[in-house]
């Protein structure tokens, strides 16, 4: 199962193999992640009453942050999972993967941020732009690592073909485009990008399953979760 | 130990290996149950003291917040060790896995808003309700990630007998039943219903243990924490 | 390195060793304890100047903060390592292990409201004994732990001898007696019961320092960290 | 790949094995950085509009908070590199390389109180001051861990060479030098500190690439990231 012809020979061999071990990206990675679908529940505050207010009415002044939370919650999950598939096909890092993915775990701490002002200012086109880009920028480091990872082969576990690559670049990409669809029609109506933006995660789950439907058996994106 | 039988043969069986490993899937689960248990506490506010109060009189007002953290941190713990038992006789994620342990994680990201909730309106219905919707909730996804796996042969490290998938499957709805109790009973009596949900870890531990005692020697139920 | 001579033969003897590995519950500790190392200095607020106020006055007030801080870092650390410690002898969990571990848990969990109660009233007699008892229910809850696994044959890797299971037991009791002593004199003099709390940490280290000293080679307490 | 003669015989050699074992180390080492990113951002609050005032008007306030998470999140990036770069040389811990690390966590710990005071009283040179005695405290600790697991033959994989040896050091002494720089001319200008501060990643980025390209191929210092 381990290629060790990549590794130069001589006293270096271990030693780069240690420093190129992902064991410690992923640590960091699963970390971050944790933390940042855990803080998103931080936004939903209990309400405090005012006079002649009932729990029930103030709970459901909650309800906009408990959706800015769900749609958080799903993006971080989405990113996480691409993260997770990506990774099982790369066996070792480079400086290039790890300041990539800190780069990518750079945007997807921005989430609670964006999350929070989009529940606040769910109708200002300004506030779902600034969420747009966010999300923009995950797929875009997502897409980077992805592409950077897999045209090198040293890296990866075994080389996938190109029909392979192209169907992961498309995975990322897509997302991409659909948040620049909601960006673009935001101050047109923000009722119909929020609706886009949140039309994300289920347009990506349909898109996975048709690849994995489409994909020849032992192919890459046939396990593509 | 390992059995590779199930794997695919050719060029995509290791690869099919790494993409199923669930060591990912632990640690994110992992690392979502320390934030909680440990954003928990952060409901317990060092108290402010105003004029001709006494730190005494201030801290026994912080009772509420205290109990409430312990009654979830209790909560989170014995879905931790109910993970953990599971995960011990999973071998392989998929699709499914992924995304129903996920969706567990996020019934578990409400947990400290529920408590928080509880600890603040403690007397009032809707509160105890919208807390046990939300330990339902963690029950339920327990319970079909449990369903799940157990008949799936190739998540598995080993069969499991018919009589142990129906102990682990009573024993994941058993904490439902209480909730549900608690729940129908919060509007005729708050206190009783509090106290109902403060009985579920006592009788899940008592379930635990009397389903260790009858279990046959080397069997799953055997070994439940 | 293994002895498996303590597993049950038949079917149920590998899953018993996974269910019994001590993996996650180091994770999830791990977890807990970067989450409060990392929590507490969320007490040291940036402060909001007043007018003819300058920032120096004003980061001075945060001085008791930073105080608490330290203090709650360093027994963090001193539990983090008596932790690492105790679990490089344990080889397999069981369920008090796994309880008693959530329970060490829970006490650590205190200790951010410990420390910032502590910041805010260094000079309440009621703050330094809660305090105190936080950091004596922490050391309660370890010295239980080494007493029950030291003590269990199938637990630990290779059996210690008593003169071992002695010196770990006097170290995890030690700073409990610190601990009684500062909480016994908090009301005769704050001051003096702030300056024994802060003590601890010191006599431990050197604690640990005369036991390697007096150690014979190759035994348990050589290795205290 | 491991070289076990540095153990001493006898029934202690694995015992002492496991207790020098680094894992736990990074663990919480991950856990706490990947937290110390995560929060960095909670001080990015969403702005609460006041009458007359526009979302647009209101997050340009937001911009030097956004600033000093930006500037944070470089510093805890470099520092959680440098500290891979240096443990992936690290085979052993000891007592020493355990405790330097705990004093490495705390300083990094302030990071995100250095960053808060920043993104609040940029132009004060006070809070650049403070800025920069947390971030030459990170680099100290840095320093002191290299400097004193690289000349202990028996925590190393391999013994490494003299020069490699100051070119780490060099690596970790050179960020301090620029933060002195930035500290000592916070009082003349404000604006030139940060804008030190800020060329920090920059400068020591450069510097590693110079590094990589000189060094001889296989030696430690030809895979830093």
């Amino acid at each position: 199962m381990r290629e060790d012809d990549e590794v130069t020979a001589g006293s270096g061999a271990t030693r780069e193999e240690r420093r190129r071990d992902p064991s410690r990206v992923l640590a960091l990675t699963d970390g971050v992640f944790a933390i940042i679908i855990t803080l998103l529940v931080l936004d939903i505050h209990v309400p405090e009453l005012s006079a002649h207010e009932t729990l029930q009415s103030a709970i459901s002044a909650v309800r906009p942050s408990f959706i800015g939370f769900v749609l958080a919650f799903i993006v971080a999950a989405m990113q996480w999972v691409g993260h997770r598939d990506l990774f099982a096909l790369i066996r070792y890092t480079d400086r290039g993967i790890v300041w990539l993915n800190l780069l990518a775990l750079f945007t997807v701490c921005l989430l609670p941020f964006g999350s929070a002002l989009l529940s606040r200012y769910y109708e200002d086109p300004l506030a779902l732009r600034l969420f747009g880009l966010i999300l923009m920028a995950t797929s875009i480091t997502r897409t980077a690592i992805w592409a950077y990872a897999t045209r090198r082969r040293s890296l990866v576990h075994e080389p996938l073909d190109r029909a392979s690559i192209r169907s992961g670049l498309g995975l990322s990409i897509f997302p991409l485009v659909v948040y620049i669809a909601a960006f673009a029609i935001a101050s047109v109506s923000p009722q119909a990008s929020l609706a886009v933006y949140a039309s994300a995660p289920v347009l990506y789950f349909i898109m996975i399953t048709l690849l994995r439907w489409r994909a020849p058996r032992g192919s890459a994106e046939r396990q593509f979760t």
